[in-house]
């Protein structure tokens, strides 16, 4: 189905850089507009840390893959609301890392190949670093400059709140941390997924979707495809715990079974794991077929990256 | 200046009850609108015995007053929004003291009377509960149902957004962190407190402000007013910080001596502070006579018992 056209390294390459030039000049001390001061520059330097230089950012490309889904040519309104959409799906990411990482939740050292961030900085600036992204996360989506359309804004921040909170990521950390050492059954670990990180990407495509004028085709799609990746990410997560190194992952392999927790390896077995990975890449490709949009390039692209990376 | 008829206490009780309500209606593990499934009801209970049953919930009660001294009587629109407004930064409020709390920044095992949160359910808990509820603040903010314009909710996350991120509340608590055991001067450390506790308070009274109609007149009498009682909310902590015992605080007393942080009790004396706090309320309450509304009576009520509080 992909155009011959279609250079999906140089699409992500492009986007990433944007992502990233936006993201630079978005976590720094200035003055939020309509503030006459800014924040502090030790909590910054620790959020800077936690945010640039690093990770795949896979929410941020799936924002923009989705927006350019069902952005019309002719009407360009939706850009800086997907570009702001990306950046604050990253964030609201960062920061459960950040939180994630601390002693009190997985005691994880290392992130991305670095020092975790309250490795670096102390326990206390990781925890307010995590709370301000957060918080950061919600600026972005509501620029006071006229950028984007306040209807825009609204449907953003309800679509972000909820994949991030306790009926999203929170509370999938939740069910995660409650589970360890405990059976679960494979619905049980769908749902605990589902929520700690099916929720945030699924939203991440949804939001990009909502940045452009989707119809309810579209849009169901959309969420059908979100749904089967956020799912076939887990999976492919709990098959590179056991299969990747430490090196490669950039952070510490072999923690799941080292801490006892259920993963799909440890309740389907590896070959099946692999198996139920690429059903669910199919699902979603299928989705895009049955979407009705014709530039659906880049989200095929980046599903099959996410069920085939190596780390 | 204050109506003879205006019964603040009942104004007050009517007010408690409403938000009481409201909350504890909306911490909860039901699905939000638009997902299929709830949060976890571990998460949940956290959630709740951080915010139900507790404080004397002084930022939605400033929401209200302000919506209710700009609202029009002829408009109906603004109560549902100002309603979750008012939850809104109460949550903002509970999760920072959830987090505050923790081994790793103010290490106190009391609050409101009762064990803090990670004392009750454990660090991990009480990280996952602060970080759910901040969420929540903006779900409550952005309803799918209709009963708030969009462009409402949009201007509401913006300023939610910036006085609990990096410029505004977390951004004090990191200069705080940061100043122990230093010395700051008068300038230095009402910066500090601007952030830490004033962005919030000043927030909630703006915010309460834009459910309605504001002119420009009185938005900026009301920005006044906020950062007037934002500061002054301060140095009265700081005040009773010395003179009140943990029983009346219903928290540890005498934690800011013991931890060497500087105050304004520390800084310009007791009694100093003690007039400093009253000069604030006459600016308070001068930036209300000079606003041209004519409903401040229980903003002024409000002015009165930041000020003169026992605990």
């Amino acid at each position: 189905m992909t155009a011959p056209s279609f250079d999906l390294n140089g699409w992500n390459r492009e986007r990433l850089a944007q992502v990233e030039r936006a993201l630079e000049g978005w976590v720094t001390a200035d003055a939020p507009q309509g503030l006459d001061h800014g924040a502090p520059a030790e909590l910054v330097e620790a959020m800077r840390y936690a945010v640039l230089d690093g990770g795949k950012r896979l929410r941020p490309l799936l924002v923009m893959a989705a927006f350019e889904a069902v952005a019309l040519p002719t009407d360009p309104t939706g850009a800086p609301a997907a570009l702001r959409a990306a950046c604050a799906v990253e964030l609201i990411h960062a920061y459960s890392l950040v939180h994630d990482d601390m002693p009190c939740m997985d005691n994880d050292v290392l992130r991305r190949g670095k020092p975790t961030v309250h490795v670096q900085y102390g326990e206390a600036s990781a925890l307010l670093a995590g709370d301000a992204l957060q918080a950061l996360a919600f600026e972005l989506l509501t620029p006071m400059d006229g950028s984007v359309a306040p209807a825009t804004q609204a449907r953003l921040c309800a679509l972000l709140a909820r994949a991030a909170g306790s009926a999203g990521m929170a509370g999938g950390q939740a069910i995660d941390l409650a589970s360890v050492g405990q059976h679960l059954n494979e619905r049980q670990l769908r749902e605990m997924h589902q929520l700690k990180t099916g929720a945030l990407l699924q939203g991440s495509v949804v939001m990009g979707a909502q940045c452009g004028t989707p119809d309810a085709r579209a849009l169901h799609a959309l969420e059908v495809y979100g749904a089967a990746i956020g799912l076939a990410f887990q999976v492919v997560d709990d098959i590179l715990d056991v299969t990747a190194d430490s090196a490669t992952l950039g952070k510490t392999a072999g923690k799941d079974a080292e801490n006892d927790k259920p993963t799909y390896v440890s309740l389907m077995g590896l070959e099946p794991s692999k198996a139920y990975a690429q059903q669910l890449l199919a699902e979603a490709l299928a989705a895009l077929d049955a979407s009705g949009l014709a530039h659906t390039q880049a989200l095929r692209g980046l599903a099959d990256m996410v069920v085939n990376r190596a780390s």
